[in-house]
């Protein structure tokens, strides 16, 4: 269990900021060499470099030296797990919200109920009072 | 964007917590006051209101104070950008593997093709010399 947290947290933080997250995103499209990553990025290869350790610190990208070219490829289970994380919470969200909206539904019956017991008494009545008049 | 992308930094950078998943998960299941949060928790109060502060600051909770106590929910917006984001890569991500996946049919088909016709060519001429031998 720790360990799954302590991965988390580094999936989270690797995640938490832009460049990285443009990385991540443009590996989405494919895997690319670490020269073909720093182009668009306009960024020394040391500093990417960085970036690319933290996301492969964070499960979320895996690299692999061919002769003198080293490549970047996207690690499905590192945004499996930022998912799973996700879903657990909207699930346990989805239900409460469920259970709000069947409350607020047996509320609302409960109330309409109420209103036209109140109007057909109030028929009644009128009805009792024009046979009064007449 | 910028302003979404910095947005996106403190959400990210605000769930690589342990402490502060837990409470994100405690609220999914309905608001709770700063108190009722710090009891699971065994923490301190101010430690407790650093936590919430930084997941308030990453758009994941609100709170709001009512009388001499402040009670606190998950705001559905921090948890949505984060989703939509994941899905966004997730999308550019299945595109991808879907042209991949189209590519290597079409090579399967192409390889069973080829094998078939080498099959019926190599029976062609084993019928033309059993013909030859009978």
């Amino acid at each position: 269990m720790d360990n799954y947290q302590n991965q988390l947290d580094q999936t989270f933080s690797a995640l938490a900021d832009p460049t990285r997250r443009a990385i991540v995103a443009r590996l989405a499209e494919g895997e690319a060499s670490v020269g073909q990553l720093a182009r668009p990025f306009a960024m020394a290869l040391p500093s990417l470099m960085k970036h690319i350790r933290v996301l492969e610190t964070g499960g979320l990208v895996e690299t692999e030296k061919r002769g003198r070219v080293r490549t970047c490829r996207l690690k499905p289970a590192g945004m499996q797990s930022v998912e799973t994380w996700l879903a657990e919470q909207r699930a346990i969200w989805g239900a409460r919200l469920d259970r709000l909206e069947a409350y607020a539904m047996a509320l609302e019956q409960a109330t309409e109920k109420k209103a036209k017991r109140r109007t057909e008494a109030e028929a009644g009545k009128n009805v009792s009072t024009g046979k009064r008049k007449g």
